[in-house]
């Protein structure tokens, strides 16, 4: 054993993603040549990322190592865990691996994005045992509120490397499929060496609770609801979804689908056998007519008040099919994610205008898909792991799980807080920090990856705060005169029609200034630009206290 | 009696500010001639207003009528109640009535804004009976999380008209002065015609707490820390300030205290005998390294994440003094105001990087000021007003102090969830909706008070999304010829220097569309703009997928 330990390849651990923030999950686990990577998520931009689109994880040490990366082997199919694939697999074509619903969710993706014949996809399910000579890649079934989640194991002749994916350990699952205890139970028997854990509700005392006590409440509000029923859910909540299906069909009511990525959802899990919804359940718009208002639900979009969705533009009066009647009773089916509670609250406050009855906060129409301390907890007590990463989570959250770690008795000095990027090395069964591979954001805007860094981010935030200020004039080199301009055109300033004064003022300044360059013969345009920008910036301070962007452009003839 | 009523003027009661959003409180009383404006606050600015500093009520109808105005009554000296000040004054110079230490904080506004001298202040009470003929005003002290709180009362013939304030019913109030019972119970023997009461937390079930108990956590706190302590809290919170003081006293620890608004509040609470500091309690920071770190407290601002105050500055490490050390325990001493949950959690996680002990959510270091539901319920039961407005809040809470008035028996036809500048008007103890007067926002921008409309901040948002790109040519008119240009510049588009083929090809672009123009012989400057516009917006988003603002400019020679 030991003579074993000592000829096994160093295992390295880090992440890509996914700790110290919430989103973008990607660990890597690479052992000896082979570099297996779990999950490929994106993040949504953060405040200051003005106009990013979305960001996904630097993954530059695995293109340059490339012909060693196994597959991405995914945990499930939330966005934060696979809504980077389609960046991430044009610079990174490898093998992906996933069970059926994960599958199914990222081969939709891939389709849109072109790379569904050019990528290999493998299905796997909780019994997979999956073979790359000296490591094996094993999973195991958890609870999420999206079905078909699981945890996965990378075994070593060190010992096993877990990352449970997010996960809660539901009681009553909605699927009957109960987290794989005996996996777990075989897999802490063989040695967990490092055990890396979801760490998003590791503030949270307690238990979860069952998806299932959703359920009733929604029983009991479509059982109450007098007219219409508009509930909001997140589209890849298919457990909640077949709850509103179950008491839809429970109540004799006909359920619409609206909003694109619920429709898409819905379409792969009834398909693929997720979703287990009776004939003649499911209406088009055309067709509510039809029926009378207390047997119609409409499942929509927009739990997270996002301005396009079906849900918002309904709050707005911009549906172009549904407008909210004082009788509906509106329920969202979810609880904002940090960040988002402004734009929830506008939004419940624009339903509760029309007169409809708005369920949200105040009645259990949402439990949370990760676990509470306690079923942390419960997992390392299984798990029973040597080293220790929380993963999943802001840094005070990693903090929290932390605690909870020495609570159930893992050392203190075998649990590693990480940075992004940060390595944690094992070898003969030791674990020790040894260095860093790069890490950070790579934003993504429109066709662009990464090609936006800090200058334009911080040229956006200054012409968004006063605008632009462009002064253009023409001038000849040869005479050194003024043959047109200068012209000041101004956006987001002020209003121009009631500024008029101001920017002829403006006008008046800059042309002093080139007239002095002029007779001064200065032919350094470069310094006759800041003569301009300095001038025109001081007087528009003094008068306004607002400082544009400005630009001067001098066209030389 | 009836004939008297009949006699009576009519009473109009509408809000310029404060109902349908948190913040920038003003209520109107126009009873006959004479106009009564109950507070004057201001709004922070909501995500979509870039480059906006506050908001402040729109108070035309009151600059129509301002000769019958007769002055602003103030309930206590928090920014959303006093903080438009300064620039409504400017337009509506009328006097100001608040209580000793409103007044204090308001006139210390004043000065900084120039308006001290021209502002006519008046000193009031609890006790104060204000005479204006046929109309009275008075007042009755309330609990809150700043001292010298009142409520407002203007008699009318008609019944008398109460706006609470702020409130909530502290039983152990720290200053020991309690909500005034005895003046409620006179006003409502005298008969309440309409009610104006604080909605903020209607939503929450219960007794709010006193402060006393932040105080005993402060305690415990202080007493455990094995270091310095770092305390952020509201700088107007001079309960809270005085128990942290109490506290520092008790510990025998010494307080430094940093943020330009703590310095200010500290100074006038003090001054005018509301805070209630030991002789040579405080310290500079310069004199902190004399004492151990045990003995040293650091009062700051900063507990809602403000980029710019105290805290945040530390967390970045950007603060000149202070560098916060592992052995600290920093306590913030407030739960973040919707909209502000990311901000602090960002400070949070900095904060906790550093190995300090980070006290905010988990232990009872904050209450709120406002009265939970039994509180209002009381609030409306001592009263007992004929009509109820909820005001102070947005429309769910409006919503569910509704609620709570039908509880205690309001009548429901006498209970007006009114939108700003919604008028009811009071004739012979009746009450009716009649109409409304202009109200919205009126943003300020530097010197500029609703000189940003939505054009320039409609151009502000697309210039934050995708940057902007400027073309410039001289062209000669009488020879139909370019002279000098194009010139492609861009900002917050692309990264200018990995886009150079880019911009190369975009300028061709341009080149070609305006040699055809040339050729063509088109003098219509407008039409050659909109084609250099559409060819340039249609290229560019076809290889970027971004939509940057294009503003082409023809210089003429």
């Amino acid at each position: 054993m030991t003579t074993k330990q000592q000829n096994s390849e160093k295992i390295k651990v880090f992440a890509l993603g996914g700790i110290g923030e919430i989103g973008k999950n990607m660990y890597v686990v690479e052992a000896g040549e082979d570099i297996f990577v779990l999950d490929a998520g994106l993040m949504f931009p953060q405040e200051e990322m003005l106009g990013i689109d979305i960001v996904i994880p630097d993954i530059t040490y695995l293109v340059q190592n490339k012909d060693r990366v196994k597959g991405i082997f995914l945990t499930h199919a939330h966005e934060d865990h696979i809504g980077g694939l389609p960046f991430i697999l044009k610079q990174l074509p490898v093998p992906v691996y996933g069970t059926k619903l994960t599958l199914g969710l990222v081969e939709a993706k891939l389709k849109e994005a072109g790379l569904h014949k050019s990528t290999q996809t493998h299905l796997v399910s909780a019994e997979s045992v999956l073979d790359f000579g000296e490591y094996k890649v094993t999973f195991f079934g958890t609870n999420h509120s999206i079905p078909d989640s699981v945890g996965i194991a990378v075994h070593t002749p060190q010992g096993v490397i877990v990352n449970t994916g997010d996960f809660k350990i539901d009681q009553s699952p909605i699927d009957g499929k109960h987290t794989d205890f005996g996996k777990i139970a075989e897999l802490s028997s063989k040695g967990v060496l490092c055990l890396l854990s979801d760490s998003t509700n590791a503030e949270r005392p307690g238990m979860t609770g069952s998806e299932k006590s959703v359920g009733y409440e929604i029983d009991n509000v479509f059982a109450e609801a007098k007219g219409r029923i508009i509930i909001a859910s997140f589209a890849s909540n298919v457990h909640r979804i077949q709850q509103i299906f179950t008491a839809a069909s429970k109540t004799n009511k006909k359920i619409v689908i609206t909003g694109r990525s619920m429709v898409k959802v819905v379409d792969i899990a009834s398909d693929l056998g997720y979703l287990n919804i009776e004939k003649d359940s499911v209406i088009s718009i055309d067709q509510m007519n039809n029926y009378a208002e207390d047997r119609i639900v409409i499942l929509t979009t927009g739990s997270q008040g996002e301005q396009m969705a079906a849900l918002s533009r309904m709050a707005h009066k911009a549906h172009k099919q549904i407008a909210i009647r004082h009788t509906d009773t509106v329920v969202i089916a979810a609880t904002p994610i940090p960040g988002n509670e402004r734009s929830v609250a506008r939004i419940v406050d624009l339903l509760m205008r029309t007169g409809a009855d708005v369920i949200f906060g105040q009645r259990k129409v949402h439990v949370s898909g990760h676990g509470s301390q306690e079923e942390l907890k419960l997992m390392l007590s299984w798990m029973k792991p040597k080293y220790f990463i929380p993963v999943h989570g802001e840094y005070k959250m990693q903090k929290a799980h932390q605690n909870l770690a020495l609570q159930v008795g893992v050392e203190a000095e075998n649990i590693f807080i990480l940075e992004k990027g940060e390595v944690v090395e094992f070898a003969d069964g030791l674990a020790k920090r040894t260095g860093k591979v790069p890490a950070g954001n790579v934003l993504v805007d429109g066709l662009g990856v990464g090609d936006i860094g800090n200058i334009v981010l911080r040229d956006r935030k200054l012409l968004s705060q006063d605008g632009i200020l462009v002064v253009v004039v023409t001038i000849s080199r040869a005479s050194n005169q003024i043959i047109s301009g200068p012209e000041i055109i101004s956006r987001g300033f002020v209003y121009v029609r009631e500024s008029e004064e101001l920017l002829q003022e403006a006008n008046k300044l800059v042309t002093e200034v080139l007239d002095k360059c002029m007779q001064e013969k200065v032919k350094d345009w470069s310094s006759l630009k800041s003569n301009m920008r300095d001038s025109l910036s001081h007087y528009l301070f003094d008068k306004t206290r607002r400082r544009p962007m400005i630009m001067p452009i001098i066209m030389e003839i």
